[in-house]
């Protein structure tokens, strides 16, 4: 086992949250990585309580957390003002806040006595989350699968963890965004995180929603096939916030548009409803298969509970001095 | 001390090079890294036959090698047929090759008995560099300084080293982008890596010939300050591979014409004189400065070999357990 403060603070045997992936992390993903050791948070994303309530009941009455789209969460708001009471009365590990300012959601969070991890992708948003209250900082490096930023984990962790040792030492930090076994979890410890958020790995699990077919097209990829775009939130039709982009695999839908935005506006229409039946189809070649760089670390899709423990026992080895050299 | 394959292959005490950042990485710096126990390359980047002399003059006795950009080496073997050729015969500790295919430079380099070093910034670069005999590969990062690519340091080592590890399995393995201080080479280390390949660390201590108003600016940054951008080869006339960005400090040139390459061309013969005008002033707002993310990492531009040391320490105080937390 290996002990951090993580693992003193949220009760857990390993210090690995499984991230809540929009439309992937559903209950039972997230239910199998807390029964491992590690604590896992449905994928809220796009703010469906329907889903998130489906989900949660997938759950059972095994301990998850729950992640939101925090701009999407301010929009959702309007008409479902009751989305967050309705998660908070579940009682959850924690609520999970990515993308946009955490402060509106910060106080109802902390009055339900709920923990508040925030995601950021930036050191000025480290700040920003700080101030909000957050009791995780998760850094979030662009290798990340799915959507991001531009900042890489290996510098954004330390610099983040040197900021919070004099400005909130209390707040924990985990690295997020190409972590997809031991060797990176190991890393992470290294770098001053008490712990790491994985995504692509976990997405890749049996217990994930993601269609086989993208994850039997991330199995065969290597890093070097994904690409950070906005191509597919165009296609959606979504109002992502321009600093946001989204890591994928390159098909396609990226190689034709991703350098043409503007005749991706011009025929907006035709693509986003090719993009949308080849996603309901999981078909990797029509829509964008979110993944990150860590694909090329993927070369299976077990049962979650298996890659937790994998990733454990290689960190574990590593940590006592099972690496390619020595301290002499 | 740390000891890996790489301190073992060239005799040395630390696993760390100097990378060989043209216009910054001259004798005197390369020579200070090698003495301190690592070993430094000089930064021949754009091959000027004069400047490489002096420089290897400067590093006196001490041991150090010499990195070109390759493409570059190319062309200017046209009008410079003797070039690399001067180089071996100073009997370098290693020639290091980045930005291009190495494989026509392979066999001269190996006849001299010299090592080669290969800077790849992909899985398939990496591919290639092994299948031309490299006896390093160093796989650098997007948040390295200067140029480079778009994959993160933390998910490149580990794929380059499962690669290696079943297809050359004697080639070893550098990480390089990000790496800034002890917990950088620790964290390098548990992802596999024999060893780092350090450039922004470097670039800001008191051997280099960096301008000491771009090093200023550098340490008053952080790594959200930097951007990976085309901006300053195109206003230098430089004709590098469209693939390759450098990473520099945002300014008013790249707020200006990142985004605005068309204009940039437009207007390439006026940007040229200031941005010249700018550089050849050490001045950080007419001029970019090349560094990396890990500038949010730097505080002081210190002597080299005070830098290395205290990486050093950093990371033998981690990997002998001094991590927030313990394998229980």
């Amino acid at each position: 086992m290996i002990e951090t403060r993580l693992t003193r603070r949220f009760g857990i045997d390993a210090p690995v949250l499984c991230a809540p992936m929009a439309l992937a992390t559903g209950g039972r993903l997230a239910a199998a990585v807390t029964r491992a050791g590690g604590l896992g948070l449905i994928g809220g994303g796009y703010c469906d309580a329907g889903w998130i309530a489906r989900e949660f009941d997938a759950a059972g009455n095994t301990s998850v957390g729950c992640g939101f789209i925090t701009w999407k969460l301010r929009e959702k708001l309007q008409e479902t003002p009751g989305l967050l009471d309705q998660v908070l009365a579940r009682k959850p590990a924690a609520v999970f806040l990515s993308f946009g300012d955490p402060t509106p959601f910060a106080a109802a969070i902390r009055a339900a006595g709920v923990p508040l991890i925030c995601q950021v992708q930036t050191l000025a948003d480290a700040k920003l989350a700080a101030g909000a209250g957050a009791d995780v900082i998760v850094a979030q490096g662009t290798e990340a699968g799915g959507h991001g930023e531009k900042r890489a984990t290996l510098t954004l962790v330390p610099e983040v963890a040197d900021w919070l040792a004099v400005h909130a030492p209390d707040t924990l930090l985990l690295a997020a965004g190409g972590i997809g076994d031991g060797r990176g979890l190991a890393a992470a410890l290294m770098l001053g995180a008490d712990g790491v958020l994985v995504g692509s790995r976990f997405w890749a699990s049996a217990e994930s929603l993601a269609a086989p077919g993208m994850t039997d097209a991330a199995i065969a990829a290597s890093g070097d096939d994904t690409i950070r775009s906005s191509v597919m939130d165009a296609a959606r039709g979504l109002s992502w916030p321009g600093r946001f982009t989204a890591r994928v695999l390159k098909n396609p839908v990226t190689e034709r548009w991703h350098d043409d935005p503007q005749g991706l506006v011009a025929h907006a229409g035709e693509i986003a409803a090719d993009w949308k039946a080849g996603w309901d189809a999981g078909d990797p070649s029509r829509a964008n298969t979110f993944v990150g760089e860590a694909a090329g670390l993927i070369h299976d899709r077990p049962p979650a509970g298996e890659i937790l423990t994998a990733m454990m026992s290689e960190a574990e080895a590593l940590l006592g001095g099972g690496w390619r050299g020595a301290v002499t």
